[in-house]
């Protein structure tokens, strides 16, 4: 098993989610960082790259001189991660797809429902790939309830709670550190703040359990701490395709919340109830009859969940090897594409540009209910 | 202490709730069962009356009876508690506190606001009591809750997370066993379902602990289950008084919930969570700080917390017990009355005819709403 | 159904035990306080008997006294409760049983192996009952742990994990504390402090679920807090008559253990957990298959906890409705004896003499062990 | 910062150790694999070392092999792992040691405390590291304990609880499998089953947590399945060098219980609980205070702590990540022994061979002292 070739851009040191992407992309020794372009400053990003083990040809200043450097190497990248600011996300993804590059693109893919409506039309005329990383949909037991709804374990999904709740932002003294503060100016952040930094994980996560896509939305946006112009905190109410109905809570204040991403899935035939905070175990109960308790690594779920494990059952597997199941995913996709075989169906499970659009339409539609009053706006 | 003189009308043998009452009103021996309309058939509760103890002569075969023959007595009555069907509460409770009686109504304490507000106008003229039996407020850390919110440790309240769910009703095959469908029939059960069964608890909770009233609401109605007319599933939004928003989520098709009823309140310096399945602890977080576990019986605790313990820490007290405290309560501010005494300020929690008003009101501005799509309805 | 007439020792004004026996007693109407002697102070004794509701002619001034006055009655005692400090538990007792009269004592029953024997002896003469209140025993769901026991459902039992640890006693500086120091005083407490006070419950609850009786354990006693000559802090293995070993901690110096009253059963077929703070749930894992949670209330329960049950699933049912099922099988043999009728056998598990028995000679023969550096000791 | 030259001895392909350490070794960058002898096939071995990247001239056959080729290198190896079969780790761990090589050993470090003791003198006189992999120690919260411990939060020392209970080996029908069966046979296993292979990381964690060393002990073994010479459940108190005393259980019956690594520290000034299966949370009890929850990613955790963190508070960190804590320490000490530097001293907690040698001591100590009836044996 030859590692594939993997170019990154964004991630330099320093960055949270840089470490965490090459994390997850060697955990299962499916990639080598081959090509880079880590950082703002073109030095920093360089020294950094051949640090991590770049050769210094393929190290380089900017995402412009990457694509120019390695669009016509004969011993090509076969995926480029983006992990730049949101701002920059459409441009180069759109850039690397269309110069033929499979891209795995940090959320949000674009800023707008149209950008990513552009990428999701260059994916389908090129067969390029491009990946989004909703990581937690990588969690074996997230997979595991995907693939009991799939399998009809619950009948007809009437409602799903989802919840990403957290205190971070609560703090008022606070609110004009920079850090926090441009999360909630429109001109950097666009028209949602909790709701398209936190909550549109527990919408992904929503979607990809109910195998469904959103029709329709209202919204209740509030703003509690200063003098804030996007939301804190939010309350979303989304029809799905096939009925079902999620209720979505997302908030910055809660504080005593560290990370509060949480999945109940109703169903006409039993619930389902899983936390990230504790996410080896899902709690299952059939229509009348017990809760059962089931843990990840058991050989007795589904090949799903069986395929995204990698340790024995009792420990805590973590996030860093949910994460790591895209890349896997994303492996045994280029592999088969670069054989001309076929994936192996367990693998698309991955989150797409089409996730990523419809999550800029949800952020969209939800930033239009919650200005009319809680209004149903369809998608 | 002599004990007080208590009347029931309804909670017969087989009732779920007459033995509750019993259980709550005889636990600290407060109240002496005295005089009683139990049942429907008239034989059957005057019977059982005197198997409880009730003298012949005060044992009736129905309320009108029982208001006849008590209503002039010189060893009059001290309490009276009904506890009969919801239609009759409305007629049942006007006719006792005209007779000058003190009333204890199980909830809902009407079928309508307008109702509501003639006993609350009744009980301003006569200055008789009339309690609700909003019974999970009697919990001690519930009481923490409201106690520390009245002292600022929260700082401004800016959200409170209210649930109420379970799946009890979650079954199709069972949707038209009796037992079930008439809650689901506008005809008996009025303009909701599971709000005004279920979730109105949540919506006292979060009034009582929040110290606010509300202002207007926003609600979505949900049927999941057969052909329902009315909501087994609902979310709402409610302002409060003071500034605070209450997402609150009631629901009947929880499968594997036994009964969720949790109280999150977020306040500009820190956040509280509560569940009422462990009842006995209290997760605080003060902002910035750690999150630290209040248990019930810690003599640390507040005035209000403490004078509602009775067992030591580290044993569940469980329901009975919070329940016991409304009684409790009662015993204490009837005995000043009767002495023309203060009474001991921390008694004055349980809820009134007013709290019912406000649950009245909630209920049709919530029917109102979901009716109109989610528009926001004054209260 | 005529209350049954009850009299009660000790558990006057102030005291823990006191209300916690009424409320027991009251709480399913079974009992009528009819005769006491509560105090040690004569005077305060009868005042507060009486404020409690019992005839004047009938609160006495200490229970010699009571015991004159109420031996020859027509309208005897169905049931004397006895409630005074430990070393007078077995002269009252023997006393009473004498007499003629059905007791309920407290734990621990006597001070010495030797006299609990002596009270069985009069208990097998004389047809007499007497219970002791190791209340624990009374939750639902470990009556649901000894049904699935003796249904087979766990197999042999291998092990049980037993534990009873509180923090309480840790605080050097309140060692001397007379509220304290007596426990661990062997003029005082006898032979053994932490174990014989808490650990003996979870001693009882072993011995009850396995349904089995000990033949010989080992124990180390450790004293962590000043010069304690009494252990505060005790491992004990207990090998019981049905091959089962049974592991027993229990501390008092476990800083943040509230009530750690848990009990784990593990057989050839599955294993049970269960924990004193969170009664209302059982955790069960049938060998090889998932872990099931047991909620009390459930109407799929064995016999005996639904019978042990009064209010609804999910709701805390707490520890006093827990010691009032004690109470409850009383009620129902005394009432069976009185009709010459047979007792429903399901109200045959309170606990009784033998229980106090084999709890005296487990105390006797931990001392023993942990005086010899741990050598197993036969009972 | 280049990688580390690291080689590798077992861990082939279809291991389960292997790839937890190439993913321990490689999440941080710090190693990167350069010789291997992975297999006790050879050639499967070689094949599998070239697919993971090592060039073909350090994929060796054997560790014979491996020796003989890297002993003269100038491009030395800095670290080599040894994840063979238990009975082989003494005789490769010496002649790589001797050979001036650093060792990372698979616990168990030798068969018996002698061959133990000769790893530990090697280790003085050539100044080489040997590391052992009691990996749980990388847990951040674990780290976070001993340095709570170690600045005198908890005062003196008093107890420790520590269990590793699982039940994976319960089913006696599965007791002949050959996976399970060289567990318990004395042949392959030693003196002890359950302690050596599972009980033993508590009794790391215990020491590492109390900074103390053990000096005495007493065991009771069990043998509950079929006809096993060697325990299966266990209970260990052990006395510490400075006069704690750990009580520990280990299980491998134990029907539920996935992977109970558990460990509660009480000292004079207040209590500890942390278990593996939720890792993110630590309980902190001060005496007479309230119990705190302690999160991990907290920037206000201990030095220690903070420094073995790698993603935001309230995400599942996971095993792999405490794992790679060791090799974290490692690369430290490995970079400062090549600059004549001195290592940071947060670095210096990895577990090293003389917590091998106290381990096999502890346990031919417990087989000892379980043959004789719970003696206490001096270590």
């Amino acid at each position: 098993m030859t590692r594939l070739k993997w170019g990154m851009i964004g991630g330099g040191e320093g960055s949270q989610i840089g470490p965490a992407h090459r994390i997850s992309a060697s955990l299962d020794g499916h990639f080598q960082l081959t090509a880079a372009a880590l950082d703002i400053d073109p030095e920093r990003g360089k020294s950094y790259a051949v640090q991590l083990g770049v050769a210094e040809d393929r190290a380089y200043g900017n995402w412009q001189e990457m694509l120019a450097g390695e669009r016509d190497r004969p011993d090509r990248l076969d995926l480029v991660t983006i992990a730049t600011p949101n701002a920059t996300h459409f441009e180069i993804s759109r850039a690397f797809l269309e110069a033929g590059f499979h891209v795995l693109c940090e959320k949000p893919l674009t800023m707008t429902a149209d950008e990513a409506e552009q990428i999701v039309a260059i994916t389908s005329e090129t067969g390029r790939i491009c990946a989004v990383n909703y990581g937690y949909s990588g969690y074996p037991l997230v997979r595991q309830m995907r693939a009991m709804v799939a399998e009809g374990e619950l009948g007809r999904i009437r409602l799903i709670k989802a919840e990403f709740a957290h205190g971070f932002h609560a703090d008022a003294e606070e609110a004009d550190n920079p850090r926090i503060r441009w999360r909630y100016d429109p001109e950097q952040a666009g028209t949602s703040a909790v709701f398209a930094d936190a909550g549109i994980h527990a919408f992904h996560m929503a979607c990809f359990v109910a195998g469904q896509t959103p029709t329709e939305l209202s919204a209740d946006f509030a703003s509690m701490v200063g003098d804030r112009q996007l939301e804190d905190d939010a309350m979303i109410n989304i029809r799905l395709s096939d009925g079902a109905l999620c209720r979505l809570w997302t908030s910055a204040i809660a504080v005593g919340r560290m990370h509060g991403l949480t999945l109940q899935v109703f169903g006409e035939k039993g619930g389902l109830s899983w936390q990230q905070q504790h996410p080896e175990q899902l709690h299952w109960t059939p229509l009348n009859g017990r809760t059962q308790i089931l843990e990840r690594g058991d050989a007795a779920l589904s090949p799903q969940a069986v395929r995204a494990s990698r340790i024995p059952i009792g420990h805590a597997e973590g996030m860093p090897v949910a994460f790591a199941n895209i890349y896997h995913d994303l492996a045994e996709v280029l592999r088969a594409k670069k054989l001309g075989s076929a994936a192996d169906p367990l693998a698309l499970d991955y989150p797409t540009a089409l996730d990523g659009l419809w999550s800029m339409r949800a952020i969209e539609a939800a930033a239009k209910s919650a200005k009319s009053g809680g209004a149903w706006v369809g998608m």
